[in-house]
């Protein structure tokens, strides 16, 4: 896979009183898969933070298939959408990890930011988001 | 407006480092949007989840324009976007309430259930949200 | 009361699959309560961190009640527990509005920072948190 | 040790804007400590419940030391503090990995309840945990 996996446990406070997974938590949930995706590349997102590179979330999309419940363990599979100078795409997929039952898919779109504007992605980041589509 | 709208502050903890509101908040916003909306047309959702009646989302959708502060004043707007036997879209626009400006638009799509599969709307809330469009 | 008092509605995201409030949020409700007492004395908290001064929680205790659910108004009162050169304690209890049921009790400690170490109060802040124990 | 220590890496939503991660979500690490303690002496939470046993917090107590970073690996290492027929006392120190720098100490107490009242613990579960005392 041209992406990268991540796997972690439904934590208690993630549900809600319908007793399943409270659908504001797979956003977060997309956020640690494209951290993790950012890691396995060599470029931690804290560390582009450092440099004073922010990427800034314009667009959400989910669509929610299946639900969890607390203490199963998820998998969060992301991969590279597609890439701009100055934007990125991430599309995510959630699964209950025993199964592989298909929770979610969605996908964000971040552009980059210097902490005020928009600015370039730093190019050696962007080649190496670019091999992910070979 | 053949909506509703509701006013409330961004608490200390809805911030993340980069010193604004974290995006992942905002799906909470649109959830009070809706529950106020119910509420405003005579059902409020936790007396119809005490019917035995529980609105799940299907499909999540967020455009992120500009961002707010801690302590700042939020308004969410919530229309009706369309309506079906059992499911519901709602459409939303989150504003800086002092100025206006936009902080995101977005839509979710609900569908209802028993609890266990889909179910048609109870025919006098469908009534109800159908005279929101005229 | 030599304190102050804010309202609201517990949110469903709020809510844990036992079907009542998680209780990790009484610590967001106990920093919304500290939040609206300053305000009330004239010091919104964002206008001290805009003049550099931060309040850092070194001490927290929450003992519970009883529980609400979802929707329900909630009330936080906020009361000055003491006041020290350089921290302060705010007490809390947390009821449910309608019949006043006692949920939460609590208490936080906070050191006045400058961003980097402790600092004494701001003087003005200092005098007018002293005058609600009067 | 006769306890038990879970690692993860703090998360982006985590942080607030002073940088560091908000304080209320130490509340959650407590909660993960404790899930994975009772998973290692063979009593995961998620299997109590099912059987209608249901821990509910009746005390939280934290002191904070020192804070932490987005991305940081933490540690919490959680131990039995007492035991009685109907409430067990837990005892948290959440460390960040590294260096292992303490970040808070702390301590809740759970009341074994059925869902409606208070009742003992499990017999071998009771035995389970004041094994860890030995």
């Amino acid at each position: 896979m041209n992406g990268h996996s991540v796997r972690f446990r439904v934590r208690y406070y993630e549900t809600d009183k319908m007793g399943i997974i409270h659908h504001k938590n797979f956003v977060g949930y997309f956020e640690m898969g494209r951290t993790e995706l950012l890691r396995s590349v060599g470029y931690p997102y804290a560390q582009l933070e450092a440099q004073g590179i922010f990427f800034v979330v314009t667009e959400l999309h989910v669509e929610y298939k299946s639900n969890a419940r607390y203490d199963e363990e998820l998998e969060v599979q992301t991969r590279l959408g597609w890439i701009r100078h100055a934007s990125v795409r991430f599309d995510y997929a959630v699964r209950q990890a025993a199964e592989g039952r298909l929770l979610a898919t969605g996908w964000t779109v971040l552009a980059c930011t210097d902490g005020k504007k928009v600015c370039r992605l730093p190019e050696p980041l962007l080649r190496k988001l670019e091999s992910l589509r070979e």
